[in-house]
């Protein structure tokens, strides 16, 4: 009964959320361009909103009450869920929330005119500001290393340490591919196909595979905004954006991705709304849907097969001479270059890796801003063998930093270790895997994934899903592709 | 300083209310169909809390604090305001708000594919289930017919004593002038254009159109839905929607219709945001500008003689051999039909009229859901000559009903008396009325509702700004144009 209280108290906090979600959504798709200082006023309001909801006294009675009652096995996670989040938004105080905040929505502004501008120096104070208030939020917590502190904001499982190690020996399998890639020329020689892409072709051929992964119109939508993004609005209701070019298609690559994150948030279980059962792992884990669907999925030869004869169809000058093992060649081409976004799937991990050792340079060894630059550069040529030609694509080119979300890049590359895991175990539990692939059939695949991780959410961790993290299966993957 | 202190309360009453309309906004023109009961509990939780937040006990207080401090003559009528709209707020318990709105969301709808299949059986007991919490909400005030109190939501100035008189007055002219249009046959026998209208056409001369009488990009969004409407979703973001069809040119007075609203919601002053001198005096007020910009403005002799150059370049096939003259008579064309939002300037008022004498015996005399398409069709018989040929055309084609808005429909002829006899003032205060709109001039016109109007606010009433209400002064207009 006492947690009863709590789903139902936690429920509003979903409703907030939702509204939170609409919001921004409609923000970033739909809303009129003179109403963003009405918008940012609504926006922070009900953040506020949410913010006092989940730190009320109230809401700390309620949690210390269920405490003290008699609980079956899934409510002690809960509990132990709960009591973790209560933890970390009610040790910073509001303060330092608002100075983060306001130092955070400035920061950004001036990140975004600087960088059109290549003028590092501008930036510089902003992120060092950004970065000594993150250093003091460190502080409100107990972690081993100052660094842990923020990477469990986005996923708890993993310790700076942990990840270091991990990324080291990545770093190294992935290096080593590199060469043989280099070496063997296929998939570096391999021409890109030609535009123009018609966007109505684009969209139609987005608007399909969406369907085919699992994602149907009736509780989802497809528009289009500056950066994509997938968002929540409410469980049955989970709406994507992509951007379009007519010179590229990198707008398919990106609604697979999208249509990844859509796909777990509307398997969640529904009955737990509002609370940790009804989200997701963690950033990691999340990342590792949107990468399945979008890389291990969307760039495989199977699919490439697949999709070959309605590509040709909405494509047909682009796909003209094109076979469908050319496809997969230029969906795989691997050339590297400065900006992280643009990357193909064998170099994006080494992009990833650079900004964590940077990170990690940050809050455990005291590196301040202006030395970064010449460490991202460093790094760049050591590990891609390329430099940046201005700062604007190179150490200015995320607005991660800017936001102030240190902690969030290992997301990407923890996501795709997952992902791969997640890829050996389905090859071994589902018969015919690649064939089904080949015939346009997911509905298998997208209920392992619905059973074996979207319906878990947060009542498992990822390593009860895919087992101690580990290089190996990613690295064998890929090394099997190239 | 204590009247800062209601401001900034309000200011928070400001912001539920824009999370309300972008949640309606989105529910009508763009969320995905599945998401129909999410949506349903989100709206019908912010609609839960935008009642508590004005009825609570925390603003009475503010409110009796400052009526005991010496307040200056516009703080006075703000303060009269305030506590007229704290009364009717306060007056319905909360529980009964909450279930109103969630039985409205869903007639709402049931309607739709209702409507869509002509079945009135199965919409008929969601209509008596709103009917009966309408009579209920009846017994929360104290007013001298049960009818009155739903009026008084939508305009607190009238009663359905006087309306019936007024009606009563207009639907003897009314009936008057149609014979004589039916004698005289100039504005019977004109020829209809001829389609199609090409989608993209009809909406550039829409947003022309919204441009010219005043309603810019930047604060505004035009689309489509199943039933035209604008809303607030912010003082500097007012959406309008229209539908389209390539058949005839609706679309085009629909949103002439909507600007009109629009730009009385955007002329607001927005220093008194959330308090009732940032509100329209009445929805019949607000339906005089609607209602004045689409029939008074856009179905005018010279608005004709303006639009038809630009008409004839939208639209060359359907305005071939048409000219000014004629258009102005396709404007006016007046045969009457079983669809309100079909009709005609001449006939329209009385399909309100049919609608308010239905409403008057639901609510004053015990009329129930399962009666009314017999009353409905011997009405339409009497003063329209027409039988509708089904439900759908007839009793269930409109959403008020669905939105439990009962009272809402008188404000549509008010709306028309009202903005008849702004014309009349208009025509005398405003040089060269006419001849600015020959040459698309419509910024005296758009400056004096603003001033005269928009910008007074709840600080005045309607008689205030038109003297008290008339028949003669909208008879006299549509005398003078037919």
């Amino acid at each position: 009964m006492r947690m009863k209280k709590i789903k139902d108290y936690l429920k509003e906090y979903s409703y907030l959320k939702s509204i939170h979600s609409l919001l921004h959504w409609d923000m970033e798709t739909m809303m009129p361009s003179g109403a963003i200082e009405d918008r940012a006023e609504r926006l922070s309001y009900i953040q506020g909103k949410i913010h006092s909801h989940i730190t009320s006294s109230e809401y700390q009675l309620l949690l210390a009450d269920v405490k003290k009652t008699k609980l079956d096995p899934k409510e002690k996670i809960l509990l132990k869920e709960l009591e973790w989040d209560f933890h970390v938004n009610h040790a910073l105080p509001s303060q330092y929330v608002k100075e983060l905040s306001h130092e955070q929505t400035i920061a950004t502004h001036v990140w975004g005119s600087a960088r059109k501008k290549n003028d590092w120096k501008k930036f510089t104070p902003h992120l060092q500001k950004l970065i000594d208030l993150k250093r003091k939020e460190t502080t409100f917590y107990k972690t081993d290393r100052p660094y842990d502190a923020l990477i469990r904001l986005y996923d708890k499982e993993y310790s700076s340490h942990e990840i270091t190690k991990l990324f080291s020996e990545l770093r190294v399998g992935l290096l080593e591919l590199k060469n043989k890639v280099n070496k063997e020329k296929t998939f570096v020689k391999i021409r890109d196909l030609s535009g123009p892409f018609p966007l109505e072709a684009q969209k139609e051929l987005n608007q399909n595979v969406s369907k085919l992964f699992g994602l149907p119109d009736e509780y989802s939508r497809l528009d289009t905004s500056a950066h994509p993004f997938s968002i929540n609005i409410s469980p049955l209701d989970q709406r994507i954006t992509t951007r379009y070019s007519l010179d590229h298609l990198d707008s398919f690559g990106s609604t697979m991705h999208e249509v990844g994150h859509a796909l777990y948030e509307l398997n969640l279980p529904r009955e737990w709304e509002g609370t940790p059962f009804q989200e997701a792992i963690s950033l990691s884990v999340h990342e590792s849907q949107s990468r399945f669907w979008e890389n291990i999925i969307g760039k495989s030869k199977s699919f490439s097969e697949f999709i070959h004869p309605q590509m040709k169809k909405l494509f047909p000058k682009s796909l003209k001479g094109v076979s469908p093992e050319m496809l997969f060649q230029v969906f795989n081409k691997s050339v590297p270059g400065p900006i992280r976004v643009e990357s193909c799937e064998l170099y994006y991990n080494l992009h990833i890796i650079i900004r964590y050792e940077i990170e990690e340079m940050i809050f455990n060894q005291g590196l301040n801003a202006k030395d970064i630059p010449e460490i991202w550069n460093n790094k760049y040529k050591e590990y891609l063998g390329v430099t940046p030609k201005n700062h604007a694509d190179g150490v200015m080119q995320d607005s991660h930093w800017a936001g102030a979300a240190f902690g969030y890049f290992p997301t990407y590359t923890l996501g795709n270790l997952i992902s791969g895991s997640l890829y050996q175990k389905m090859k071994k539990e589902i018969k015919n895997f690649d064939k089904d692939i080949k015939n346009g059939e997911f509905k298998k695949i997208g209920s392992y994934l619905k059973t074996h991780v979207h319906q878990k959410a947060r009542s498992v961790t990822s390593k009860e899903i895919v087992g101690k993290l580990n290089v190996k299966d990613y690295l064998s993957y890929l090394n099997d592709k190239f």
